[in-house]
């Protein structure tokens, strides 16, 4: 595939995001300073700033008509999210949030007020995960976007990376997954809906609060790292969940060269996620696997270190064995008791949904 | 004014930048976590990692069509740029630049090879400045963006505010100014002159090579606080040049309730920039004053203390005195020996160009 504007120039579609950023990686090179502890290969960057603590840092961006649309996005909501996803990363580093820098892309088409319901939306972002923004960056722009660094903070013993899993553990997944997909399902058809002028169309989105929630504003999972801190637990590794359940477990497996088995009757997923599915004619569990924005977090810990935790907060869905075949490191053990290897974006023989709208 | 979609709501041009900064700044309110030193309120915001040290960390995005045109912008000089004018804001607080994070908003024009070009520039400012990128993002987006997040450190008590300013300080600045300002119009006709496609136009950019590298690749004055570190000096106030001289200096006097008093003849002006004003039939002052993105550091100091700087360094532009008017806290000597106030934006009595393409 080659862009028109230069046909002679590689498209970006041609090697992915992932390869993109695995390319940028290798134009940047490793960093020199003894003082970085891990830099682009983690949810966050981590740096020491003294003997025994490091910061963690993270950013992440917001675009218009990429993540999110404004027909259905309320504003409040989208400043809230936005900080969430960024906490998210940290978190996923078992770290804590103590500040952040907002730049925000402005078009012509946002008033004073608008701007300001969306700072609402950060503040209360900022009260939930006690955290600070402390500065940030206003820019006229094309299209709304948010761009968000959050600084967290960690003994550097407690920070967890994707890379520490090991054969035996067992995977475990917070929360429920696939809501957040189920809920832009819903939006999505809301809106196709509202923009047909159906005559008999009566919007009612009651049956459908959870997951329209879930993807409005999910919240970062802040208390179940901050639960593990007060008992002593630490996972092996740990990452949270922005692309959908497989590829997040793929990502564990391929830092930490370890296979990962899978089981599909073990995965979270609320009623009305499954009710949303059946309704849409498809598939529950691929809305699990590969709807992302679920925020929630995957980690690996053996058996017996389980015991520690509230079993209310997790569930295990699978274990991590020992890589077989490095192109397919994860399988799936479907309800019907076949066992399928499993690819990031999808079931090898089932079409996987666009998490892009 | 008011915008089209909502015409009960305010548009942003009416209230402007810095109305809208302080707008979303009481939207957020005061940091209450006693490790902020410095929130939004300087060039970067300040918290202590230990009881010696701080970090400062910065955010800034350059947008297509806004901050930069892709049609005379080298993709390499974009790259450094952008980590320049971050970098410039942490020098702008005394500190040292060590890690940044970089999210690219990325449009479909753009191909493998223009983005890997964009970090070969980022790369090549981050050995300038001895710093890493660790960390980043990369989104689909309608215009090309960088958005751009460093950390620098410093001693707690080596950091620069804008507020220190003292009557009887000098008022120096480093470098010369106006230079990119000139470069970008030379740029501006250039393109101009090649849509139009002039038939006896063959554009000859080389006696305008100093402005045109001012305006493509500026570089942070990290240097000029190194030097400061050696000899043990320190300004009273800093703040870097990105809006223009004339703005900087109102965010000193603002940030230190104080008044100044420039000399227009003091003013730093590269002989080139000085032929590329006359050439447009245009007042270069005007260029120096209000320009923008010269990123030279202005700093205000007892004239006792520019005795242990280098003199190549820096020219002394005015002096700090007592605030006399709320409204015209900043006067000019122009060379005919009038004494004018000055806005941040122009003189009272000239129109300013917009630092806007």
């Amino acid at each position: 595939m080659e862009t028109q504007e230069h046909p002679d120039q590689t498209a970006l579609a041609e090697i992915g995001e992932f390869g993109l950023i695995a390319l940028l990686r290798d134009t940047l090179g490793e960093p020199t300073d003894d003082t970085v502890v891990s830099g682009i290969a983690d949810d966050a960057a981590v740096y020491r700033v003294d003997d025994e603590r490091v910061h963690v840092l993270t950013t992440d961006t917001l675009v218009e008509g990429v993540h999110f649309d404004r027909a259905f996005m309320p504003l409040e909501h989208l400043g809230f999210k936005a900080l969430s996803v960024n906490v998210s990363d940290v978190v996923a580093m078992n770290a804590s949030p103590r500040y952040a820098t907002v730049s925000i892309g402005i078009p012509q088409n946002i008033s004073v007020e608008m701007v300001t319901t969306i700072y609402e939306g950060l503040k209360q972002a900022c009260e939930a995960y006690d955290m600070h923004i402390v500065g940030g960056d206003t820019n006229a722009s094309h299209g709304l976007s948010l761009s968000i660094s959050v600084v967290g903070t960690a003994d550097e013993d407690d920070v967890v990376y994707r890379e520490g899993a090991q054969v035996g553990d067992k995977i475990c997944v917070t929360g429920d997954i696939g809501s957040s997909y189920a809920g832009l399902k819903v939006l999505l058809r809301n809106r196709e809906r509202l923009q047909e002028q159906e005559e008999d169309f009566e919007p009612n989105l009651d049956p459908y609060s959870y997951v329209i929630r879930r993807h409005l504003a999910p919240p970062a999972q802040l208390k179940i790292i901050q639960d593990w801190a007060d008992i002593g637990a630490q996972p092996h590794s740990l990452i949270d969940i922005s692309d959908g359940l497989s590829a997040e477990v793929h990502h564990i497996c391929e830092a930490s060269a370890v296979g990962a088995q899978l089981y599909e009757p073990a995965l979270p997923i609320d009623p009305e996620t499954r009710n949303t599915a059946t309704e849409f004619g498809e598939d529950v569990t691929v809305y699990a696997l590969f709807g992302g924005e679920d925020y929630e977090l995957v980690f690996t810990m053996p058996e017996d270190d389980l015991d520690a935790l509230d079993p209310q907060t997790y569930s295990v869905v699978g274990e991590v064995v020992e890589l077989e075949d490095d192109d397919q490191p994860v399988k799936i053990q479907r309800a019907n008791g076949e066992n399928v290897p499993l690819q990031p974006g999808g079931f090898d023989h089932f079409d996987s949904p666009s998490p892009q709208q």
